[in-house]
């Protein structure tokens, strides 16, 4: 029972009562800072945490990826032969390519293709005749196709056959409109060529890339070319070129490049809520410390005024 | 000694008993609500972490780095030549080959070189005759090594030598069972050729590829082709043919390509760590406000009974 | 009143007190047991959360992407024919060439040119002389530019034409020191060459790099080459090696290879934050349970010691 008047003898000392409203204002205004303060130690994570996400929305990692296959769907081969005529198309495996037998003469093939003829698609609106072979599809045993052409002597300036490589041979074969489908193939695709007199071995490699709207098919090419030894008689030889071309898979990865946002909304949010966190509960440490140290300034008012009652008491009592 | 018989009064009261519980009721409910409404953050928030965590997980991203090197060490350049001779192999540096001396005829060179023979991975098991040479380092100073081959009359369809680029000459050198090391390069290689009667500059350059289990070494090349002007005599020129390869760097640039899986576990478990103090806290503060929502309520009803209590007494006294 | 002198009973119970401090000592040890495994969880956390951000610091991903362009800016196509001459220089587009016309002989062009003579930038200090040529900018409409030269019968052993391709042709047109600018490029740049008696068609697509430092541009190049049917009389023919040589651009794509740090320190910071407020909690949550353990054990005795006091009562009254 005496300690509640104690405090009451406290507060009612006029001197110990401004003594603690001056504590209570200054811890209160101490407080306040503390709390800015870590208000704005959150607010600056919050920030930096959504800057970043941001960041990382806008410029999303384009991320490039092998995917291995064991075969390729046969990849579509449109030829321009122009004046010059096929003699011969055929799959051969592990990349060996036996001697040729009667070159400059037709030979029996294996190979499937097609014929499409369709206006170009630019201004000039010629017609043009695109012989389309189905391409090799074992990589594993190296396969390859191997085709050869004849062309009578020609007006043209350079002994050259344009070739353009597509995606998948049967998306013509399936297709309802071919000319419209081998227009789109010339505005999308790149033309090659190779040239006559030589042999031209094309290592092509497939690149996908998905963009946020579209997929697109792409081709990187490695050629090396080497030159034929012709051994036809000279006049055969005069009148009429040789074309020598192999189209091999050059690995078997498919490059598939496409956009990666490595910003997730929920992640970013799931670590605000640990910021937020942080900040209460240093908040919460901050008040409860102020606390602490006003409690304690308290008990040695309190102390101090109880001696001093009991000196006063004392004097009195004399 | 008023204020707790002044509670009692009231739960004495039965309408206000009534009312109190009704009221301990609904904000028992609205807790639960509230409650369960912050369970189901949590947990979206938690699921959307261990769903991007999985995501990323499952499609690491590959990366691609570009290292670069001051020196190379060696790669080992097989060639094939067949019936082909080997006149000169020769080091030079800045890219810049001398003119020819004496072409057509052997000639002293500064290569290390080592012969394999080995039977071809392949089913017809041909006997190989490798001659490997060691390639080109000091990519600053544009190191080239310059090769000359010379080949009689062959009764070969294309003048073309086959060579195959692998990472490291010295793992060759060092290699105990040589054949079966060439066999293992042919097996996971690509082969390329060059032609006769022309010099072929090959530009290499190295993608290192960091899977899972193992790690893959491989060549891109970009290659140009020049004709060879041919200043010997007519007859010597006829029976003989020369081939010319130069193997260059490409770039200081090792392109290295490996997984990199950008999900961490341990990153997850923090984030979700932050997710579930937000809960804990949220929850914290919902019981927190309905207590004292509570509080507020019971004041209110205590202060109404105590002033009719007040009144009544007043209507008892008169 | 009753309830206090009880507590105080067994508080002066030698046995109670001794089995309340003996209980008060046990959950202190399981106390700070918890505690610390708490806080070796939260190290553990903190520690992996830190390496996974060094480690994310340490190994930047390298970001290729793909930037699409409508025109590029004119490259700069840097041109050594030696002895050779330019007989035309011509901008055709949709890739298509129109026949030749006076083969041989200088015709009409619409090139933007500029002549620098430089000394080479290795210790030979060769005079070098460049023919810098603007190269082509509408890639939508495939535009290309397409040159031809002809040289008089050489002494040289290959009929080549080096030529080197440069980021910006505008970088040399407004620069002061225009051989200083050309030595820089040849330090930088790759040397490639094309062959007399071909039309050699370079694809050209550019690779920017950007390092920490420095940003470089560099040309990656696939090549076609194909034959030149030479329709000139045999005497012209012999003396006069023709070159033709076409530049376009593969595709309208800019590859960008840029750094990205994927490790964000704040981000780091703020999922530690997380992590901490669960290891408070945790901690909050131990003591918590503990005091409850405690407090149910303390009445649990009261109860027995009053039961004990009520007994011995009853026996004293008896």
């Amino acid at each position: 029972a005496r300690v509640l008047p104690a405090e009451d003898t406290v507060d009612s000392n006029p001197f110990a009562l401004f003594n603690k409203a001056c504590l209570k204002n200054v811890f209160t205004v101490l407080l306040l800072f503390i709390y800015l303060l870590l208000t704005a130690v959150a607010v600056f994570l919050a920030y930096q945490t959504i800057t970043d996400f941001m960041e990382k929305l806008n410029h999303p990692v384009m991320s490039v990826t092998y995917k291995e296959v064991d075969v390729f769907s046969p990849p579509g081969i449109a030829l321009y032969p122009g004046t010059a005529q096929l003699l011969s198309c055929k799959h051969h495996y592990h990349a060996h390519i036996p001697p040729l037998v009667t070159s400059g003469k037709p030979q029996p093939g294996d190979c499937v293709t097609e014929e499409v003829t369709y206006t170009g698609p630019y201004n000039n609106h010629t017609v043009k005749k695109a012989l389309v072979v189905s391409g090799p599809t074992d990589v594993r045993n190296r396969e390859v196709v191997f085709l050869q052409f004849s062309q009578n002597e020609t007006e043209e300036d350079f002994s050259a056959i344009t070739y353009m490589l597509f995606d998948r041979y049967n998306d013509l074969f399936r297709s309802v409109d071919r000319s419209a489908f081998m227009q789109d193939c010339e505005r999308n695709y790149s033309m090659w060529t190779f040239s006559g007199g030589f042999r031209t071995w094309v290592k092509m490699s497939l690149v996908k890339t998905s963009g946020k709207a579209n997929e697109s098919m792409e081709f990187r090419q490695e050629s090396s070319v080497v030159k034929y030894n012709d051994k036809r008689s000279g006049s055969e030889q005069k009148g009429v070129q040789l074309f020598f071309v192999v189209f091999e898979w050059r690995d078997p990865y498919v490059q598939e490049v496409r956009d990666i946002v490595t910003a997730n909304p929920w992640n970013t949010v799931a670590i605000l809520c640990g910021v937020f966190m942080a900040l209460f509960k240093a908040a919460n440490f901050a008040s409860f410390s102020v606390k602490w140290v006003i409690k304690i300034r308290k008990r040695h008012l309190r102390n101090r005024n109880r001696e001093l009652n009991h000196i006063s008491s004392e004097i009195q009592s004399r």
